[in-house]
């Protein structure tokens, strides 16, 4: 019998089958080194393995760790600041002057604290993250033991991580070579939108990452308005700018999206960029409605982000598949559009492959990593009956069923409480937190 | 010293102050006899009251209970049974063939207290019903102690319930006369659609309410589909059919509304009709948008409805508000609109005033019901820091932040669990249906 990790016993577990997430019963899943090492028959699974550890799980069912493919998750700490309000009066005069005052490595550390308890207590197990002190956001990351993509932020105005475009992308490659090969965060480079850097600044980042090959990360075609802006400055939309500028010589991951063109829609298929669709923040800030059904059918990837706790107001993926789902719909007035099955692909190896790390998150599959979701299925009256398990947790909410989560193996939610952060240490630091930024605005 | 039944002392309480839900602190709220007797400082009440109970809330904030405009209660057995196909396709071929073969007293009463069970967790302390058997209904609300407005359905087609246009009239009156005066539950008419009544029935309704004087409630323009279909029936679109048929002779309840042109707006003035809002169902269904931000600016009263779980699918009012916020904005790509005032009001105060019951709910204030809802404040990080108690509530979800509930003054929820209902008992009985209806499926 060969020695394991961990067996897990489950109701049920979500596979891949035939390209769909597949509901099967009877199975059980085994963990050895932080990777999945076999899904078999419960049978077969007590005969061939010796493990340290045996969990039932009778009344719940497997899914693989979501993935958040955009936040800003030091902005926990301004949750709701400014509600209500166009995009560029908050960014100009609530979120930016706020961060000028306050957001340092402390700021950092206790915002991506705060955000990974939410995200864990809500089942996601992997996020991309773009902000300022990248460098605390990986030890936060390491400390609570979550998987993520960190993509540092280039801009070209002075903010109190660094100074210019050289000065944020010297950062970059410090930053990047250090984590190389880091098993738990992968870093890439965020260059913060089209109309915060300039063509300069573009070309260096095209040339370092020639030598880096770095995953890109960059907030697009947002708004109807950035795009006539670029057109008025540029006399091409954003899209083409970066073309040309040679950013699209790597797979790109474009966030947001809310305005694309036919021509637009071929470049990214062109071009195999990913698209990161965050309806709660679009609909929040008014942007628009990114076409995820239109781009689903062309066959472009698409993850789904919450994007930060400023703009949502809160981090839960649950309820973003649930939006996107309802989004997609209306938006197209077609009720079969963003259907259950998409979601779920969307929110988990849709989101892998945005980051590109579908060879090692996504799915329960054999030889990925271990980040696992245990979904309680019975229970809960606002969401039984059941009549089909995927469909029931993306429309029926409720985040409460989020039982137990494992990334790489290790259990980081126990009965629906934080295992490796303290729950109460985080609303202490928040605490304070509100209290300085009240006191200033 | 005046005696009087419960003092609550809470951290705040939302009061109408400039015809704008506010938050004071500082205050005490004195309950007799089912009804607010005062609100007060701390101070005054201790002088003035001597009370049964005194209980202190200190870490929360008192609400008016959320007013749910527009349920299918006992659907919730069918939650999710259908999910991701067309309006038509769902009521043909899915919950309509259902309902013939279960729908008996036995599945409504089951139906309705699972329903009432979220709702009551999920902050809502009145609910709007259309549905068969509301004789059974009503005693489940009598039975679990909340408000209720109970339309009787009105077809033109066989049901379970009754055979044609006249024997649901007549089921309607009796029932109607049973509850007049009734404290908790009031009864109105539900002309399904206008779809589904022809003119004589609708004739015969408007004759039968020129003696009762019922509230009125019916789906209207729910989608283009069904104002092509109308004008091509009819040679007008539903509205002013209605109208035709005299129908607006009383303010009555127009749920969905997602088509409204410039003339039935007017129209809509004119006869001081309300509208109900449902967003999730509207989006979930690809039926359109209705045009919020516009009716509100017009001086229409609108207010909330989930629909039934069903097409939702779930009955949680407070993400209900999170949507209605968040598609106002994006539809009309406009940040600003629908703020949070606006949604709280609709699910307030509005959503009273669409139901005629404006004078004994919607807002904490002297000489109304004593329904209230008590929201935890901290100590949940998914809503943490909270810089604007209104705007954190309804775009930061976090439905676990309902500590307690009361109707009438009667406490329907302590410590985020049910006291009149008993949950275990409510999850069993709906196993069984679940079970049943699979088998059938």
């Amino acid at each position: 019998m060969k020695k394991v990790d961990l067996i897990l016993q489950p109701k049920g577990l979500v596979q891949t089958v035939d390209n769909k997430p597949t509901l099967e019963t009877g199975k059980a899943l085994i963990i050895l080194e932080g990777k999945i090492e076999d899904i078999t028959s419960l049978d077969e699974a007590k005969k061939k393995y010796d493990s340290k550890e045996i969990i039932y799980l009778n009344d719940h069912v497997l899914i693989p760790g979501l993935i958040n493919t955009h936040n800003h998750m030091s902005m926990s700490l301004m949750r709701g600041i400014a509600d209500d309000i166009p995009l560029m009066d908050w960014l100009n005069n609530h979120i930016w002057p706020t961060e000028m005052k306050f957001v340092g490595p402390k700021f950092v550390e206790d915002g991506a604290l705060l955000a990974i308890g939410e995200m864990f207590l809500t089942g996601t197990t992997t996020c991309s993250d773009m902000y300022f002190f990248p460098e605390t956001t990986a030890k936060a990351l390491e400390k609570a033991g979550m998987r993520g993509q960190l993509v540092t932020p280039i801009l070209d105005f002075p903010t109190t991580y660094a100074q210019d475009g050289d000065g944020y992308l010297e950062k970059a490659e410090i930053f990047a070579k250090k984590y190389s090969g880091n098993p738990l965060v992968n870093i890439g480079l965020g260059p913060h939108a089209p109309y915060t850097v300039g063509d300069e600044t573009f070309k260096k980042l095209v040339k370092l990452n020639e030598k880096m090959n770095l995953p890109i990360q960059i907030h697009l075609h947002e708004t109807k308005g950035e795009c006539d802006d670029s057109l008025k400055s540029f006399g091409v939309r954003p899209m083409e700018r970066l073309n040309q500028l040679g950013l699209f010589s790597w797979k790109v991951q474009c966030v947001h999206m809310t305005q694309m063109n036919d021509e637009e829609i071929d470049l990214a298929i062109k071009k195999d960029l990913s698209v990161v669709h965050c309806p709660e923040s679009n609909m929040k800030l008014a942007s628009g409605i990114c076409p995820v059904p239109k781009l689903l059918k062309k066959g472009i990837n698409v993850g789904i982000g919450t994007d930060g706790a400023a703009s949502n107001n809160d981090l839960n993926l649950l309820g973003e598949m649930k939006t996107a789902g309802l989004l997609g719909k209306v938006d197209t007035l077609d009720p079969t559009a963003c259907n259950a099955e998409e979601i779920f692909h969307m929110a988990t190896l849709g989101g892998a492959k945005v980051l590109g790390l579908q060879d090692r998150v996504g799915e329960l599959a054999v030889g990925k990593m271990a980040d696992i979701v245990a979904i309680k299925e019975e229970g809960f009256i606002d969401s039984f009956p059941n009549f089909n398990f995927l469909s029931n947790l993306i429309y029926a909410q409720s985040s409460q069923r989020v039982d137990s989560v494992w990334v790489s193996g290790k259990r980081v939610v126990k009965d629906g409480e934080l295992v490796t952060l303290n729950k109460d240490e985080l609303l202490e630091r928040t605490k304070i937190w509100q209290e300085k930024l009240s006191q200033s605005s």
